[in-house]
């Protein structure tokens, strides 16, 4: 698979509403060369995260948006196939935020050296990467679950949220999952041991919920937002911990959604609502990459991931995340190892 | 103002919506006896205050709902006038939850005893009571003000609402005040220090915000919430902390109120919203008191009561609180000292 001229995505519009194949390009290019202290990446995966579509969008949040006319960025999983960097040698597998192409050029900086001994590379942008520490952070950080408490968790068949299930069955808690289909939930409680399933799309999670949660909920975290978040907040209990990591509900909306107020519920419960993201912290990164690897290794902690093959399809990819298509970490397979 | 008989406040139906004279009735009854370990205390102020109006609905919320056709219960400061508690004499002046009576009886055991050499005995209800210690808990654990960082307060006149403003100023904060009149708002800025007001019935508040708030906002302090927090959501800065203390205008709400959804305004900007109960930080009383007090002494922190006289009054001056009519601590005095 590997190209002698170097295929990028670019973003060509901004999506309004669902984004669609319209929104992106595919172009071709030479090879960069690369200058002093940099290296030249090749791609091997690339991770699809519904984080960006906050990007392509124009407004500025906590991140820039993507640039119209500009190759997307996003973590990607590559082998060094050129350095002029003394820290990278050649065949190095390299984890970091690179282009949506064939070829990456960077100065280093960022990139994090993967052992391809330890794990399948793929779980560099997987349950041994970003999205495994986002679960990690996010539930022992701002959750900080306690034995017998219960864990209702929206998105729950994807990458964060499988992870942050089997955190909490990890840490005694009752874990109960929120996904758009029957495969998903089997999926959660067969082989990751999720104590509850509910599907929003086919049963009335308000009333799921009720039997799901007899002794309400502790800990919601909370990767959808709308109206399976309204059911949720209904049944908070005191002193509960709303962790905000996700609204993919909401990323495609042309207007402001209306639902019902939170505040009186959060006030009553003495409950807390935080929204937090990955990158603010980096201080936790090394205990949560040691201990995510542990984990798997031992196989306490079980991964799926949904690959789509070729660079081309990253723009379906990406639209797919929005249909629920994905069981965990949704990746691109751009080329072999 | 001695009485012979003992007056009672009834609760006698549920309000639905904004609550009404005719949710409530005044009964008399001979001056109950007490027992051993109890004291009897003469009521010289009532302290009113929103929250009641959640205890006045049949729901169970922190705190069990008012019984129909019982004394309504709440701050109450007055005088022991007969006792058979080794820990209090007949005269000392005490503050605690009591009924909205003439006469209560107390086993003593959540009695606070006031030195009225200290501070006139009413700010035990106000300023140096439950809502100025709900004001210093609320701001300093939750709020966590950093010097030149802005503070939003809605419902600012109220007795929360002048304390927490004043803490905020003392902490080197730029302060904002919302209320619902250009009087309060000229005490506000003129009297107490505040920064910028905003009057919601007259002024846009999305507007004004953004000339209030030129480098958005850092600690919302939300006694009201309604379309005024979704004005200032807009605004809140990355690390922002939304302290929510009370709600008053969804207090009457008969169905659900709905808004713009907060979740992905919280999230994108790593925000922390929480709910807060004063009687789940006791172990800040001892301190909040002491430092209130002080800074009263000394002339730092300001106050203003509103003061109805006569306990006949009591539920006029509960639902004065609805329509504003309060500057400060909401009282009714029931007898002189």
């Amino acid at each position: 698979m590997l190209e002698k001229a170097n295929r990028s995505i670019l973003l060509i519009s901004r999506p309004e509403g669902m984004p669609s194949q319209d929104n992106f390009q595919i172009t071709t290019n030479p090879i960069p060369n690369i200058n002093e202290d940099e290296v030249l990446v090749r791609a091997i995966y690339l991770s699809v995260d519904p984080y960006m579509r906050g990007r392509m969008s124009g407004k500025k949040t906590y991140i820039d948006p993507f640039k119209l006319n500009k190759p997307l960025i996003g973590g990607v999983v590559g082998k060094v196939v050129e350095s002029k960097n003394s820290h990278f040698q050649v065949g190095d597998i390299v984890q970091g935020y690179m282009r949506w192409a064939d070829y990456s050029v960077s100065e280093g900086k960022d990139l994090r050296k993967i052992d391809p001994t330890i794990a399948p590379i793929s779980t560099s942008l997987g349950v041994v990467g970003m999205p495994g520490l986002t679960a990690y952070v996010g539930l022992l950080d701002i959750g900080k679950p306690k034995k017998g408490e219960t864990v209702v968790i929206s998105g729950a068949a994807g990458a964060v949220g499988t992870v942050v299930g089997q955190i909490a069955k990890l840490k005694g808690c009752r874990v109960v999952g929120i996904s758009g289909s029957d495969k998903k939930n089997k999926y959660l409680e067969n082989e990751l041991g999720f104590d509850e399933t509910i599907n929003y799309k086919t049963e009335n999670v308000n009333e799921e919920l009720k039997v799901a949660c007899p002794n309400g909920v502790d800990i919601y975290f909370d990767n959808v937002g709308g109206s399976i978040s309204d059911a949720v907040m209904k049944r908070i209990n005191f002193f509960s911990r709303i962790v905000l990591c996700g609204q993919i509900s909401q990323y495609n909306n042309k207007k402001v959604d209306y639902g019902p107020r939170m505040q009186q519920q959060i006030l009553t419960h003495s409950a807390i609502m935080q929204g937090f993201i990955i990158r603010n912290y980096t201080n936790r990164y090394e205990e949560g990459f040691q201990q995510l690897g542990k984990w798997v290794k031992e196989g306490k902690i079980k991964y799926r991931e949904t690959t789509i093959e070729g660079l081309e399809n990253a723009p379906d990819a990406f639209i797919g995340l929005f249909h629920g298509e994905n069981i965990g970490k949704q990746l691109v397979k751009v080329s072999d190892e």
